[in-house]
């Protein structure tokens, strides 16, 4: 059992850190964006360096205090609010937020963890390369949440996942010690890769506090479509035919659906919709190209070569950078207009690529058998990861649907793993997800999780209760 | 302690397995291709599917009986090796070798980890899709074994090592569960990734006997050249200029250095230097583009670009596929020559890129004052990972320089370790850099090691002695 970090503990604690390190956690350190829970904590830790991140867990290890470790607090599963059981220490990163350094030879940097995705994006762009990873929070998310969580977001099909981008890790273990992993090799096969054990285990494995992470070189130049296509399925077969023309140079292939473009009209008319009408699938295509290119006349000649096999019907190529954005203006804001309308149960689902046209219509099909809703499906087609969200109809609101959200979920879920897919795509298991990683994930995978979490944090004080029950 | 696969335990073994899946190891299953070590092994099992894997494993653990498991025979390590200590099963997947599925427009299939590295770049060749690994050893070694070793070879740079083309993997735990994991997703946040921690694992925290895999669309056309550059730091700018060109189109970066080209000379006198004097320093650079490039037309630009810049003396861009194989064959001849004139040590060595040219006249340097010997240094240059071999000079052998052979691996990695660097790129740990992983690994990772090992496998069964100490 953990005890609390109460006054007491505070006490010890602040005797042995520099002055300033410690407060009450403020209500922002308390909330998560969905507004599903609220957290609680005794002491809110701001350290400034690895050194003193090092201590406060030898302390809490000592004292069994359960840590909750806290990046931007923009999370979707709870995987930052601890809502119950003996008050953690909320442990913050924000202070740490260094580059310690950029080789621009190498397309390689070190920052700590504490530094938001959008600081390691313009970090790079700096030195006239690019950092990726890209997702909807990116001003407030920090690196080290992003790791921890192995995030996602739209550059996942042409560059990976955040594990994709780390070189190597340097991290904080549940009795203190420093795993000391910054190497930037692009080979290093020297023992387990602790690195990605950590990535992704959500701050349950050990705390990241700094990164040696990959940059990639800048497309030369770059071109955005909005193509209306048939049907999914049309989709797919447009995304084998721009792999097949221009492999590695399809920087996002996203997914929009008309009740997105409904939800826009309804709750923020300021963005619009190119079409005269709103189609029913279109996907958001994103060329980043080599300098020998034409971008435009690149996107032309797809659009050409896909219209002749059918697979879209109208479509919208960027003539300038103004365009471009507010093309993906209407992917960026479909979140929120998602949060204005108010989910009754949301998905982050991932699928094979090719079962994704059949699962929608199922999908559907299985929701229709509990009532009427609306559903919002967008997001990643690229990599299979669908938002597959469940919204009141005109008229009600989702607290309407209240006792019919576990039904719901399951329902999708259910659907998803039968074909084969994941329930948690990119945001991982917090602690929205433990019930439905016990119920779908693999018995001896669970097994072994719980294996290697009691061998790393034998008392459990590593973000107590995420991923896995505490 | 473990017990000996003894014929007491062999029979136990074989009456619960169908006949002919036991039967003593052939020489070939205890011979490693550098002929350091000679393996023992009481039983050699050839199980046909993974319920058999199962059996054998439970049995084993029921028995404490050792497994040491073995591919295709061609780790450099000794990891399929086991020299010493109760004689272990050893456990060949070979007769497994089955393609299980292949979905072409997800660019994934799913293997039995017996088939062939080539084998499965086969299969996705016969699907017009490319598998991008590819190793000297790629028709023996199998890709269980390629998987458990994360194997790197040529392709990395573009593609990554064998870990970053698995999608997801079936592995029979060491208390004979299975983890059912084969789900072909391109994201999948729910829990710890097993996959990534049993890949690398060298067989000691599982035994792999699936993977679902990625492919990638084949290029259009490629285009290789070898051109000579002054030294290994313009070789590097070189590299960054052909990126920020034709970012993700270079297929390979390979160092040659003159000591390659003497030893063909020495050894394989057919294999000939297409420059009247071989060149100090040269780079293997081939491009794979996509349909709208003009191949040769691209690489003779870039070379005019480099020249311009000063970072290439000479070249050859080959003009025929004839040609291009030509050039290739240098670079896989050169480990032949090696083996032709008898390395004293061989060292599998990864840089931060930016340490490349500052590592080498260091090294040669820290071996000068051991004694006169010939350095053939080569290799991925683009992923910091050289082979650093260390030889006689005429007229000595191998045998000569037997009392050096410590003192010499001592200094190049002390060195490498010192800048950043692997003292394993892409071989491995197996048996024989273990001392080294203890010298040279950060502590807390080595802590953490053992405690996963301890988890997964409390018997210590699986591979005993390879990675860590038996």
């Amino acid at each position: 059992m953990l005890n609390p970090a109460d006054a007491a503990f505070a006490e010890t604690l602040a005797s042995r850190l520099p002055e300033g390190t410690l407060r009450a956690p403020d209500a922002a350190h308390l909330e998560e964006p969905r507004g599903r829970w609220q957290g609680h904590g005794g002491i809110l830790a701001l350290p400034r360096s690895t050194a003193e991140v090092q201590t406060i867990v030898q302390i809490c290890a000592a004292a069994r205090v359960g840590i909750v470790p806290w990046g931007g607090g923009t999370g979707l599963v709870g995987g930052q609010i601890m809502p119950q059981g003996p008050a953690p220490v909320i442990l913050s990163l924000e202070r740490m937020q260094a580059l310690r350094g950029l080789w621009p030879d190498e397309n390689a940097l070190i920052v700590e963890a504490g530094m938001t995705l959008a600081g390691v994006q313009q970090a790079a762009d700096a030195a006239g390369r690019m950092f990726p990873l890209s997702l909807a929070s990116e001003g407030s998310a920090r690196i080290g949440g992003c790791l921890a969580t192995n995030a996602g977001g739209i550059g996942v099909l042409r560059h990976g996942n955040a594990r994709d981008l780390c070189l190597g890790v340097e991290a904080v273990m549940a009795d203190g010690s420093l795993l000391a992993g910054l190497k930037r090799l692009r080979k290093d096969n020297t023992g387990y890769d602790l690195r990605h054990l950590l990535i992704g285990s959500e701050g349950t494995l050990g705390i990241i506090t700094a990164a040696a992470l990959r940059m990639v070189p800048r497309p030369a130049v770059s071109v955005t479509a909005l193509l209306v296509v048939p049907d999914p399925a049309a989709a797919l077969r447009l995304l084998t035919l721009a792999q097949a023309r221009l492999p590695g140079m399809i920087s996002a292939f996203e997914l929009i659906g008309k009740m997105g473009f409904d939800f826009l009209a309804e709750t923020m008319p300021e963005v619009t919709c190119p079409f005269p009408t709103a189609p029913e699938w279109c996907v958001l295509l994103d060329l980043g190209l080599p300098s020998a290119f034409e971008a435009e006349a690149v996107m032309a000649s797809l659009y050409a070569e896909a219209d002749e096999a059918g697979l879209v019907q109208d479509g919208v190529i960027a003539a300038s950078e103004a365009q471009r954005k507010s093309l993906w203006r209407i992917r960026e804001t479909i979140p929120e207009a998602n949060r204005r309308i108010g989910a009754i149960s949301s998905h982050d689902i991932a699928l094979p690529l090719s079962a994704v046209p059949e699962f929608i219509p199922k999908a559907d099909a299985a929701l229709a058998r509990i009532g009427a809703f609306r559903v919002n499906c967008f997001g990643h087609l690229g990599d299979g990861n669908l938002h597959y969200n469940v919204f009141p109809i005109p008229g009600r609101t989702r607290r309407d649907h209240e006792a019919q959200r576990d039904a719901i979920k399951a329902s999708v879920h259910d659907l998803v793993h039968a074909m084969g897919g994941s329930v948690s795509a990119e945001h991982g298991i917090g602690r929205l997800k433990v019930a439905d990683l016990e119920r779908y994930g693999d018995p001896t995978k669970l097994a072994a999780m719980r294996a290697v979490k009691a061998a790393l944090d034998p008392m459990g004080i590593l973000n107590p209760g995420a991923v896995l029950r505490a």
